[in-house]
């Protein structure tokens, strides 16, 4: 495995494993790698030959009240993850090589689709996501791109981008991979205090909940959703959202029509901690 | 010489040559093809092995008082000029494919680069080339891209867009080719009467005068441009912006710097033509 950290060097090691006609799955990530990273990179390496990761906390993502300082780094430890799921090269830059030292002119402008879920809670995040994304893909110029189901309004956005922007690469999406009693897997988990951690699965179990109520016939979920926060809300979680959700403009939907596909999606904090969580819906 | 419509068929198109083992040199066209783009594609012949050209009036950086429904379009004499350049592929798609049928969500923003100069005098004009441009780039993923100089802001700006998306693409400009009085080559220059045509070369001239006072030690040009403008409204042209900026951030300068390189630029009407000239000043 190669580790490499400027823009030369990614694109030569790229270039390098196209000479020998491979094809390129590309796993972006902020490092803090568990588990549901390493399932990201094993469903990579089923789609294409070679798997490609970069590890690197964007700060135009985060607001300036966000976790930016203390989000986990532990590069060592995540390069051999990397090394251990058979990844070909890992891009490690920096701020520098990311963004340069100078006046930065050019930004990225989402509409709608970021109004609401994390996008109303967190103004900016996916217009930054979407702008170390755009330069990541010019970058590396994968033929796939593995995000997590967890994330899944950035997955709708980016795969819009892609559509709009007209790179020529597949997005794909893995599915949420969680804990034994139910937590979808984060490196923001790390934060939880062990009785925090021992309240989180809540929210996937809300989550659940509604899903079941709806699957047996709710179509107009508002106070069952209502229900489920304060529930969440009487357990120790402060609610930020828990809401159905359209799959095609990431816009709260009050009736639910069969024939659909919705989002179910939460975001509750437990101290300091925001957890997010999400079941689509087929209807 | 192929011509193409889809994204697939230019996507083949280019892919054949890349399998060939060829280098490609870009020019993207709003078409109405005259001596000027002829000058980029003999450019871009030198550039690279083959030279592809797009065709395509793109409606996002027009406004809704400008001239995109009256711009020339002259498809067949376009496609006959790019053959007997030697042009290997152009592209000519349509509205639908450029931009799909349903709503735009993304768009690029540009920050103080396009605040003044044709920027100032069309709001959202290069954020809608930015927007092009940037797709076409993902589309052929040329090694370079052949621009005039005539349009410098647009050259610059895209410059720092190919920076700061990281775009793997050199730019290069083309020099600004010139009738034998001097007028700079526009497909514009099409809608001038005949009266407005002999009246037109005057921006140029103002433009060399302002030229040769600054060389011969003018560095305060204020007055000096006042007083072209005033000579260029005495003939006829209602002026818009004519002006020294920098060549770094496009903004107007007042007192130039020996060791620098600004950019001496001018905008006129000639009824309802605008006309646009430049000359590139390294002091």
């Amino acid at each position: 495995m190669k580790q490499v950290s400027t823009i030369s060097d990614i694109r030569s090691g790229v270039a390098e494993l196209r000479a020998a006609g491979k094809t390129i799955a590309f796993v972006p990530t902020m490092g803090a790698l568990h588990e549901g990273h390493l399932s990201l990179m094993r469903l990579a390496k089923q789609k294409a030959d070679e798997v490609v990761v970069s590890i690197y906390v964007n700060p135009t993502q985060f607001g300036p009240n966000e976790d930016f300082d203390s989000y986990p780094r532990q590069m060592e430890k995540d390069l051999k993850a990397c090394e251990e799921e058979g990844v070909s090269v890992v891009f490690t830059p920096n701020d520098k090589i990311m963004y340069g030292s100078g006046e930065r002119y050019f930004g990225i402008s989402i509409d709608e689709l970021n109004e609401d879920m994390d996008g109303g809670s967190r103004p900016s995040f996916f217009e930054g996501i979407a702008l170390v994304v755009n330069k990541l893909f010019n970058i590396i110029e994968p033929d796939v791109a593995v995000f997590g189901q967890k994330d899944i309004q950035q997955f709708q956005i980016l795969s819009r981008m892609v559509e709009e922007f007209n790179h020529d690469i597949e997005l794909v999406a893995a599915p949420i991979a969680r804990a034994n009693d139910g937590l979808a897997l984060s490196s923001r988990n790390a934060y939880l205090s062990d009785k925090e951690r021992k309240i989180a699965p809540g929210l996937y179990r809300a989550l659940q909940y509604v899903e079941k109520q709806i699957r047996d016939g709710v179509d107009e979920p508002k106070l069952l959703l209502k229900h489920q926060q304060d529930e969440l809300e009487a357990k120790g979680f402060k609610n930020d959202y828990l809401n159905v959700f359209s799959m095609d403009n990431m816009q709260p939907v009050q009736k639910l029509e069969p024939g659909t596909t919705y989002i179910l999606a939460g975001a509750a904090y437990l101290g300091k901690t925001r957890l997010i969580d999400n079941i689509i819906l087929d209807l």
